[in-house]
């Protein structure tokens, strides 16, 4: 089938740039020393968590239960979730570490309290005798959302609890670097990702100098992973944005539009004489609600690509306005016209849709299901 | 199940204030005179449709095909998709023919030619013979997103060709008052209402006059349909949201914070000390990215509800971010703490969820699938 059949509103994956996105990313990290685990939050794809395990990703990232459910139902059994422990939840952590090693994050006593508690089954075969409960350290390396902070007694305290609970397992110290999203070009990013690295080797230092073993290191954003040139004295990365890149990494300086490999398909299908503006039926539910980056001009849901295959976008062209199937585009275009979006943030794209239309250049080779339980963080 | 038991985060529905909103628009419509074909694209469930036909609804809309599919297997077999026709989708829309009286919208001349060439089949056993496609045209009624320009010629040339088109049947026309979403009270919402029903009876007896017949005048929209008090010269109306409210209807007048049916569980996750925030399981995929009523101060992602069950909202109790997966709301809470959220946007809430949880009080009664080919336009 020809790009030009598929029925619109779709996610279209470009195979090719997919595919170079999944590798570059490997190999900067390999080459930096340190250990992939992808986020799969971002595609919720068995295929392309397929393609990140044939790169080298050693175990996943995970930011529901649901994501955790499917990659283990699929033989992904080594998982991480990244997210603070959600204290109701235990009884599906339960279920989950019954068949995958699933890795816990908490940054509050409330949380190791809770663990402590639970009484979690052993680990998979190979896993340690008695293990009952993988667990890190949520760190604030500068994001300033959930994490302790590194350099406050409780971390201390919390880090030592968790390396000298009898039945859990301290993995070390993990944080998102989520404040170069606040960066504006690849300077901007690799200060962020300078300080991610520098914040947590040097408090896995002092961990470490006060008898608290870390045995992992655990960093990593897209924006950060995408620039930085030096992993010392860490040991594992979670980039996720990666595989497809956004609207927003190409603002920041961390990709091009040429290396974003989802779009979004649409159709005009409303065009009035005399308007300014065309109807098309990429909505909120096609292309989220998300604004982008608030210092990006023009502010808009979304950039329209060339047609010419060049990977550029068209200047003075964008999405406007949203609601719930309706999007709005600043030109007046014949209706039947399609257009190729980049949306602003693609890990918000991707639960929209069913699926995933494969393209090799013009031609559609796939459909990838996007998982049913991953789809939101509730039931 | 007590409601404190429920996972989060979950999407609970009142089922005792959902009934009365139900039943409410159902009488109103009736008093006024009209039929009431209500919107599902704010539900996407069979259960709610079901009660919305028990109250009188005659036939639905639909704001996708995938909605269409869900209702028409579900028996529900007369459907107004009420978005422009997309083109690309004629041989889906032939499929549910099939099955299901679809009505369909245009506004444009490209829309008529395309259904003019298709071949559809006939409509169900009691439709008209040999009827091949329910057409009704798209008219702006004060929205300026879609439909005819009621003052224009190309309004009457389009009204005349469906009219007169041998294999269309001309339903009549059909507008959203979504301009009334910019309403700040009650005053405003009536101003909207009156317009949208002006414009409709003034154009509707225009077409008479020309010798157009005009079967049916389709209005609708939540605030409009809330404070209407006359539908003179209207003959249905398709509101959606009412089933639920939700914020912005809270802040335009339209419903009391204790009409809103539909609220999203949370719970505390990370609360770092000296943090003047917490962070909460609901993010962006549960609550979505809309930003409610740009009027509206102050600026936030959602309210909290008192845990006193009085149907008020917390003051100076918001959410101010998300990301894909966490909230964060304005004050310090301890970890495990459940909060009740106020969305901004109902309509964009369901489709992230795999159901809604059912409560009469505090009691868990049910568990409503909601649609999975409804959660976007797309496939």
């Amino acid at each position: 089938m020809h790009v030009d059949e598929l029925p619109t509103p779709c996610a279209v994956v470009d195979l090719d740039v997919l595919k170079r996105n999944v590798r570059t990313m490997a190999d900067r990290l390999k080459a930096l020393g340190v250990t992939l685990r992808p986020h799969v939050k971002t595609h919720k794809c068995l295929e392309i968590a397929a393609l990140q395990r044939e790169a080298g990703a050693r175990g996943f990232t995970v930011s529901t239960l649901g994501e955790a459910v499917d990659l283990a139902e699929a033989g992904f059994t080594d998982l991480t979730w990244a997210f603070p422990l959600i204290l109701n939840r235990l009884p599906e952590v339960r279920r989950i570490a019954e068949r995958a090693t699933l890795r816990l994050l908490v940054d509050s006593p409330e949380a190791i309290d809770a663990l402590e508690s639970a009484v979690l089954p052993p680990g998979p075969p190979g896993g340690a005798a008695g293990v009952e409960c993988h667990v890190w350290l949520e760190v604030d390396s500068g994001h300033h959302r959930s994490g302790v902070d590194p350099g406050s007694a409780v971390a201390v305290e919390l880090a030592r609890r968790l390396h000298d609970a009898e039945r859990l397992v301290f993995d070390g110290i993990l944080t998102h670097g989520g404040h170069s999203y606040r960066g504006k070009n690849r300077e901007e990013l690799l200060a962020a990702a300078r300080e991610e690295r520098r914040v947590m080797a040097d408090f896995a230092k002092l961990l470490m100098s006060l008898g608290v073993e870390v045995r992992g290191v655990s960093v990593g954003s897209t924006p950060t992973m995408s620039v930085v040139e030096d992993l010392d004295g860490v040991t594992e990365a979670r980039p996720g944005n990666y595989v497809f890149h956004d609207g927003m990494m190409c603002s920041m300086g961390a990709c091009s539009t040429a290396d974003v490999a989802l779009t979004v398909l649409s159709s005009v299908v409303s065009s009035q004489p005399g308007a300014e503006h065309s109807v098309i039926d990429a909505g909120a539910l096609s292309l989220s609600k998300d604004p982008g980056l608030d210092w990006v001009e023009p502010a808009s849901f979304g950039r329209v690509y060339r047609d010419d295959g060049s990977g550029e976008i068209e200047p003075d062209f964008w999405v406007e306005a949203l609601s719930q199937e309706h999007g709005i585009v600043n030109r007046s275009l014949p209706v039947g016209s399609r257009l190729r979006i980049l949306p602003n943030h693609s890990c918000l794209v991707g639960p929209n849709f069913d699926a995933f239309q494969v393209v090799e250049g013009e031609r559609v080779v796939d459909r990838w299901s996007i998982r049913g339980l991953g789809r939101s963080g509730g039931r």
